[in-house]
C-alpha cells in the first residue's frame, strides 16, 4: 500500500511483471509504452467485436472480454513478433561476435531469400509514425535505448536495399524494441497492448450499452450471400 | 459408452442436462428443439463478433467463444424470459385453481397496464412462423405437449384484445414453452440456444479463417465521427 | 501524440472515458485508483479462470479474456453498484433539500428493512483497510473529495447502529464513492477494475503459459462425485 | 424449415459444416461423432473454467464461452492435428503410389527421428478405448470407413515397433481418422470438439450458477507462494 501514490499505475504494471520495483526513468518509460496505443475507433476488429458482443444485452465484462479474445496474430501481435526478432538479433550479434550492422544485413537478407514479411516495419499510411519519434524520445531522455532499438534503427535504414523501399519503423516494432532494451521477454510483449487498448475497450462496450442501439447487426440488404442457389430437398 | 449409436446427441445433451435418460419421444423433441435455430446468417451480432474475431489471427475456438459470449438478454435470451413466464403462469393457475384462460387474462393486463414486452411473442417480418409450426407439430405427435404450450397459445390468442394487433408466439417462444412442457428449469433455456448455435458459430469461424481476408474492419470513410471538434491541448 | 509523456497512462484513461483532458488532480488520482486493485493472487477466481485456460495451450489474450469475463456481480461488481448507491443518495439528498447523514439515515433504514446486502462495506479480514486509507488521503490532497465520498463515510460511521456490527468502507466502496464524486457514470464502475487488475491476469496468464505444466486440472480423486450411482441402462 | 424432423441435429450440423444434406449414414455418423465427447467432468480444464467464472455473478453464456475459449493445442486440439497428420499421409501414399503400410512406416520413423509426439496416440488409463471401438463399428456399418481409417490403424499396429511400447488409437485419433474418411478439412476438426463438449459446458455452468456458492476460489491456506520473500520499498 506504501506504494501507491508513489509510483504511477504503469509502474506498478512493471512491478507486477517483472518482480521488481521500477526506477523512475522505467516508470516513466512504462506510462509512454502503455498510452501509445491507448487510442482507436472502429477501424480495429477488435472494437467491432466489442460493439456487436455489447448491443446483444450482456454485462460491461463480456464486451471487453470479446475485445482481448480479438487481440491475435494479425491485431497487436506484431510486437512480440518483432521483440523476438530484435532479441534473436542481439543475441546473435553477441554470441557470434559480430556487429549488429553485420548482424542486420545477415536478418534482412534471409527474410529476403524467404519471401517473409519483417514485423514491425511499413505502415500503410504514415512515413514518419510520430509515435514511434516520441516513444524514441523518451528512450533517449530515459537512457533505457541499447542494442535493441540500436538494431532496430540499423534494420530501418536497410529496408530500402532490400527491399526496394523504405519501410518505417513503425509503432509495434519500437514497442518492441524499447521492451527488449528494457529486459522484457517477448513472449510478454502482447500483455502491453493489452493493458493498453483496454481503457479503449471500456469505452466502446459503455458507448454501446448505454448510448446506442441493442442488436446491432447488418441489415439483410448488406449480406452479400455466395453459396450455391436454392435447392430441392431430396425425397420430398 | 453403451448409449453412442443408441441415442442421437440431442438425445445425450438431455441426459446430460436432466441426469435422466430420455424416452425416444423426448430424444426426437430434442432434435427439434436444437435443429430448430441452428442457421443463422450475418444479420446476427453473434456473427459478427464471430467474423471479426476470427480475422485477427486467433484459433477458431477464440472466434467461437466471443460469439456464445454474445448470446445475451436480446439475442436468444427470449426463451429463458419466456420460459419463465410460462412456469411462473402455469404455477399460479395451479396454486390459484384458476383456469389457463382466466390466468392468461391475468397476466396479459398486467403486462399492459406496466407497459412490458412480452417475451416470446411478435416477429418483424414472419405472420406465421414456420419454425413454431414444425415446433408444435412434433410436440403433439410426442404427446410431449401440456400445460404450458396450452397457455402460450392462449396467450397468443388474446394479444390482440390486449395489444391492439396480433403478436404470434415467436420461435423462442415456442421452445420456450415445449423445454417448461418437457420439465426443463427456465434457467437453463439459454442453454438450448447456445448448443443450437454452435454449429453455425463454428461454420463462420472456419469460413473467415481460412476464406476471407485477415483484419477485417470497417474503412476509416465508413466510421462516422460524432464526438467534439478538434480541441487545443490546454498548456502547450 | 502530444499527449504522451504529458500525461500518465492513467491520466489517459480519464481522457478516453469523459473525452476530457484531466487536471494534474485528476491525473493522480485516475492513477492511485487503478493501483489500488491492480495486484491479487490465485484466490480470485478471474485468476483461476485465467490459469486453467493458458494450461490448454491458447494464445496470451484468450487467457486473459477469460479472466475478464469473470469480472461479474461478485467479483469487482461492487464497485458500480456502490457508486450508483451514493449518486442515487447524493441526488436523493439535493432534490429533497435534506442533510446527508439524514439521507444516510433513510438509506440504511431501507436496507434493514428489506434485509439486503449494503454494496461496498464490509471485509472478510481487514478492520481497517489499508488501501481505502491511501485513496481517501489522495482525494483530500488533490481536493477531488465532495458529497459521495462525505455520504460513504457517514453510512460507514452508521452502520454499527443499523447492523449491530461496524462494517468498514472497503476498497470498492471507496473507489466507488472517489469516481462518483470525480463525475463518472456509475456504470462505468466495472471499467476501473478491468483495467486495473488487466496487468495481473497477464502476469498469472506468462507464467502459466511458459513456466508451469500444460491442461492443469484436479486429480480424479479430487473430483466429488454427488450425482446418483451407477443406473442401468434401460432395455439392455 | 422442411429439415426439422427429418434430419437430427448432429445431420444439420453437417448441412452447415458442408452446406450439402447428410445421407441417412453420414447423419448417424454425425450423431455418434458428436455424443462420445458429450460426457467429462471437473478434471477437464474447459469444465474448471466454466466452474470459476460462473461463480462470479455472470450470465450462463458467459461462462459457457469461458470454457469453449480453453479448447486449445492440449484441450481438444489433438482432433485437428491428427486429421492433419492422416490427411497428409493418406494424399503422400496416393501422390507417391506406395501402399498406406509404407507410408506410415516412413511417417513413424520421421516422428521417431524428430522426437516428436504423435497425435491421436496414447491414454493414460485405457488400454482399450470404448469409444473407440464404438466409433469404428458404426463407421464399418455406415460403411463410411476409408483409406484414413485404415491408415489410422495400420499406425497403431506400428507403434510398438517404432516407440517400444503400444500406443492405443485414442478418441481424438479415432475422430479424426473418420471425419477424414467424411471428406471434412482437417482444419475443422476442433469443431467437433466444440459443439460435441457444448452441453458438457452447458450443464456445468448451470449448476455452478444455481446449486453452488458464489466466488469460488481457493484458500489462502491452499495458494503456495514461490516468488522472493518481502523486501524492503527502497527510499521509505
Amino acid at each position: 500500500m506504501d506504494l501507491i501514490g508513489k509510483y504511477s499505475y504503469a509502474g506498478l504494471t512493471y512491478l507486477v511483471w517483472r518482480g521488481e520495483l521500477p526506477s523512475n526513468e522505467q516508470a516513466r518509460m512504462m506510462d509512454a509504452l502503455l498510452a501509445v496505443c491507448i487510442e482507436h475507433s472502429l477501424n480495429a476488429p477488435s472494437v467491432d467485436a466489442v460493439r456487436f458482443v455489447a448491443s446483444c444485452g450482456v454485462p460491461l465484462q463480456s464486451a471487453v472480454s470479446a475485445g482481448v479474445s480479438a487481440f491475435g496474430d494479425w491485431h497487436g501481435g506484431a510486437i512480440e513478433q518483432a521483440a523476438q526478432v530484435f532479441q534473436d538479433g542481439v543475441k546473435a550479434s553477441q554470441v557470434g561476435g559480430r556487429s549488429l550492422r553485420a548482424t542486420a544485413e545477415d536478418m534482412l537478407s534471409g527474410y529476403r531469400k524467404r519471401g517473409e514479411k519483417l514485423p514491425g516495419y511499413g505502415h500503410p499510411t504514415h512515413t514518419v509514425d510520430p509515435r514511434t519519434k516520441k516513444l524514441i524520445e523518451v528512450a533517449n531522455e530515459t537512457k533505457l535505448r541499447g542494442a535493441h532499438l540500436d538494431l532496430a534503427e540499423i534494420i530501418e535504414s536497410l529496408t530500402e536495399k532490400y527491399f526496394q523501399r523504405h519501410l518505417i519503423l513503425n509503432v509495434d516494432g519500437c514497442m518492441a524494441a524499447i521492451i527488449s532494451d528494457m529486459g522484457f521477454d517477448w513472449r510478454i510483449g502482447k500483455g502491453f497492448f493489452i493493458v493498453s487498448r483496454a481503457p479503449g475497450l471500456v469505452a466502446h462496450a459503455y458507448e454501446q450499452l448505454y448510448y446506442d442501439k441493442p442488436y446491432k447487426a447488418p441489415r439483410w440488404d448488406e449480406v452479400v450471400y455466395t453459396g450455391p442457389a436454392e435447392r430441392p430437398i431430396p425425397g420430398k
